[in-house]
């Protein structure tokens, strides 16, 4: 079916349903950023494969809203279409809400699908529509009918995650959360978001690629708790297991029933992670307290054990990297590469190491200008071969047992122009203004991100996106509430965070760099004017000394790198051969 | 009378009105940072003297909250009575409504005066009490009876800000907020802050020591406006001046009964500056639109002639600075010269410069270890004899017809410590890294407000206070809504913003650094990757050089220093006679 025929048939439905407006977002039931395929609905409307992006269609016109990461993407799969782009956070471009309030009229109603909008989307939006007498109306899923050969919501089966793996139980974590909830007088917690639920629970799946995560919702009163799922995903052993901590499985579809049950009662939830379907299905004789979810400032800082688990995972993460890179300068002059097979090649190097599942995201492997865009994906169409010129950015990471890894290494395969070698070297500039950053306790990802943009706006660059993002333990990879961006956020670094520091320069037709590490929060002293904090880089893989213009490095920063490349060399070899660790010697030398 | 035995009855009066607690705020009706005598309700129970802080009374407990800047002076205050200090924003110091929340018990109730609350404060109070089964009741001003010889509300004559200071008449400034209300569909827009009714209508008055604003509320209608003011203080020529703008004096008693009248219609007002008492003389069927004052930005961003004006204001303040340095360090050897008696002569100085009105704050005057106290005033009492020894820091500013100024020098008497040039250098250098910033469209204070406090974090050092403050036009010393600090700020830098750049070392008992200049935001450069922001500083008189030790600043650093001195004499020295001209060029020397 063409884009202009699923629109067509959408605004007969939008008509019948008497909408001037219905909104498409890219979340699923959960608000989750990465979303298995039965709810891809944005993507299947519009065309547009990237993984965050709002579509609106009204009678007459139709815009898809996305961020910095998908500009150049978002251009290119919506040319040809009626689907006009707005480019978020740039100057002068309204929010979708914005838009609607000026283009509908008085008495207008714009429809959603209460599943896939937050309720604090929800009353936002709402709040602002309403303001211009605009009505805002949950009507369903007008797709589903449209979309005639939907996948499956998934069927993957769960499995346990052990404590030497997960370093504590789920009574303990459920205990946690209960001594919270008779602070608050709460009988009920209210958990929806996916990466909670399997953090909460010790639980695993395989619902969305790439996050290891179970389509569910959870219901924790305060001497039970009920996970409500497909039950054929839940082996026998795993119901007796829980059943031990007096956690019982239910059908997925029975959550709005039960919870329509609990009557003049206090229930807890987070406003974002909960979508307002299941929101409106609330007596209203029940008293709702909101706060961010419990559990979203409790795995974000990791425990000892998961922080023990994550140096070694780190480690063997690293040396699938080192191997791959050694392949792939020693064989681009060989043979033909492309970005896929180097894909491929890299990941046979992961499943390698112990404990490997899968990748942690799709991998952005681009070469050349393709790098210019943040999170290409490489395709048959676009898929480059790779020549000993230029730069080669491949953006990677792994599922394993003992962690989760992120990492942006854009490597040298040949000549490179002086431009390019300054770009590389500003964002190494950049790289290293945040890993040796020192900040009282207290400060956040909005009051240090500037220390990684400084060296690029002092010269008029910038990036557009955050700087680097949570990430999870054998979960998502995109994990808040922590985050470096300039956009305000409350959120105190604490010890035991993991951050990711991922500055990086894309010039459109030319090329792009990124270079990433992870970050570990950890106290650096405490003084009579409070205690500091420092990062500790836990990411293990050289940065392409033969991208460096060493004479735009301070001393500091030479130092930092050489320093760096030391631990590389010291982590990393124990795990090589002879002749990768002679490779790596040369590649982590002091300059 | 005692501290004692004021909070005595006052707790009589609690106990008749069944109050637990009553809460008594550094504010007046206005939410004014700095208030006239009348309005000194908490310094005159609690006996601390800072321009912020709250006394909270319950019938067992007294507790005082302030903010960094006081620490230390209010706990030599407080000192024998029984009212406990409060730190604010430390770790694990509740705020005073969390403290609340954890000492009542259900069904208590916490009195106000709804004049000195704010909407936001009074319902975000309101909100966390009664989570706890508390009531935040209006229960008016406990004090008034209690304080006999209580100051009565000033009787100052108001004057007319010309326009060829203020840069743009009271008509173009109505006409801008007459157009925002339209697309707020309101009608009326109500105006508490005083430093906003000042510049919306160009009048300035002597209400408030050091702040040259006007008792009064404002009401703005489509088509006219009424100033509540006591009418003695407007001279005739002005009732008919305002008169032409169809602008009318009322009382300033018949705000709340003209506010009452007002039926079935829409009404604009800022929350945070418009208090509680006002707010619930609002008719029910009245809709209410909340923002952010319009005034508030509008006055923020400094037109093109108060830029113009404001330069020369600077450069005359500048030279009244120099005089005083000099003055300063030819006689400290000689004679008698205390903290007040150089504060005097100071003042004596400025008195020289054209079209200067009074200090724009009291002056902080603060030698060696008294500087430690960041808000320090000099009393009879603490009054230090200056020696040709350590420094002596000097905070003061100006109220002129063409501008507002405020600027700190830390001057060096004589021999200092190996530990005073170190911190004195770092102090300049955090003042550096902040006065070179280049930062992206979009950027706010709390984004950027790390780049002055790098060097001291770096070495375990941190000042416990904002990093800098909008400043007024013939105004507050201290405007918003743009600040430099951690705390998370949603306002952007724009051009034509002014803002101060003082960070600063206090070492409680050892000594004060403190250097601060106002900065003036600029365009930089349009890239590829959107428009770039630099400061230029806009205060004129020289470091001491004799404070530093060269070998700790960068080359950039030391480039930086060297042109803003370069600066400093080109725009002083014209106005100096040859003496002084040599002098300074001997303290703006290349280093």
């Amino acid at each position: 079916m063409q884009i202009r025929e699923k629109i067509d048939i959408l605004r007969k439905h939008m008509k019948e349903n008497n909408l001037k407006a219905y909104i498409i977002p890219s979340s699923d039931a959960h608000q989750s950023e990465y979303v298995a395929e039965y709810w891809k609905s944005r993507q299947w409307t519009s065309g547009f494969t990237g993984s965050a992006g709002t579509l609106v269609i009204t009678l007459d016109y139709a815009g898809l809203w996305t961020d910095g990461r998908y500009f150049i993407q978002a251009e290119r799969q919506l040319e040809g279409s009626e689907i006009k782009l707005f480019k978020m956070a740039q100057p002068k471009v309204p929010t979708y809400t914005e838009w609607l309030c000026n283009s509908l009229s008085k008495g207008d109603t714009v429809g959603i699908d209460g599943r896939v909008f937050s309720i604090s989307s929800f009353e936002d939006m709402e709040k602002q529509l309403n303001k211009k007498g605009i009505e805002l109306k949950v009507v369903g899923d007008l797709i589903d009918t449209i979309w005639k050969d939907r996948p499956s919501i998934p069927k993957e089966k769960i499995f346990d995650h052990l404590v030497k793996y997960a370093g504590k139980s789920r009574k303990d974590k459920l205990d946690d959360i209960r001594k919270n909830m008779k602070i608050n007088e709460a009988e009920y917690y209210v958990l929806s978001s996916l990466d909670d639920i399997a953090w909460l629970f010790n639980i695993r799946g395989n619902d969305v690629p790439n996050n290891p995560v179970v389509t569910s919702y959870a219901l924790i009163a305060l001497d039970y708790a009920y996970i409500f799922i497909d039950k054929d995903k839940v082996p026998e052993s795993m119901v007796k297991e829980l059943a031990i901590d007096s956690i019982e499985f239910k059908d997925y579809n029975s959550i709005d029933s039960i919870l329509k049950d609990l009557k003049s009662t206090t229930i807890m939830l987070d406003p974002d992670k909960t979508n307002v379907w299941l929101y409106k299905s609330i007596d209203t004789s029940v008293k709702i307290v909101r706060e961010l979810n419990l559990t979203t400032k409790l795995k974000a800082v990791k425990n000892e054990i998961e922080i023990h688990n994550l140096n070694k995972c780190q480690q063997k993460d690293g040396v699938a990297m080192v191997k791959f890179i050694k392949w792939l300068k020693d064989e681009v002059t060989n043979g033909k590469i492309t970005e896929i097979s180097a894909t491929e090649k890299l990941e046979s190097f992961r499943k390698e190491q112990e404990f490997f599942i899968e990748p942690s995201f799709d991998t952005i492997a681009a070469y050349k200008e393709n790098a210019a865009m943040m999170h290409y994906k490489a395709n048959e169409n676009s898929n480059a071969e790779l020549k000993p010129e230029g730069f080669f950015l491949v953006d990677s990471g792994g599922q394993y047992l003992d962690g989760t890894t992120d990492i942006t290494r854009t490597i040298v395969l040949g000549k490179l122009t002086e431009k390019e070698k300054e770009d590389f070297t500003l964002v190494l500039k950049s790289h290293i203004g945040l890993a040796k950053a020192v900040f009282l306790e207290g400060a956040t990802g909005s009051n240090i991100d500037i220390l990684a943009r400084r060296p690029l706006w002092e010269r008029g660059i910038d990036y557009k996106c955050g700087t680097g993002h949570g990430v999870g333990f054998l979960l998502n990879v995109h994990e808040g509430p922590q985050r470096f961006s300039q956009v305000p956020n409350t959120i105190k670094l604490e010890p035991g965070m993991i951050i990711t520091n991922e500055p990086g320069i894309y010039r459109e037709g030319e090329h792009g760099i990124r270079t990433e590490n992870t970050l570990l929060v950890k106290e650096k002293e405490t003084t009579e004017f409070g205690t500091f904090m420092e990062f500790k880089t836990i990411s293990f893989c050289p940065i392409d000394l033969e991208g460096i213009k060493a004479s735009m490095l301070t001393l500091e920063e030479k130092q930092w790198l050489n320093e760096y490349h030391k631990e590389v060399y010291q982590k990393l070899s124990p795990y090589l051969n002879d002749e990768e660790k002679h490779w790596l010697k040369q590649q982590t030398r002091e300059i």
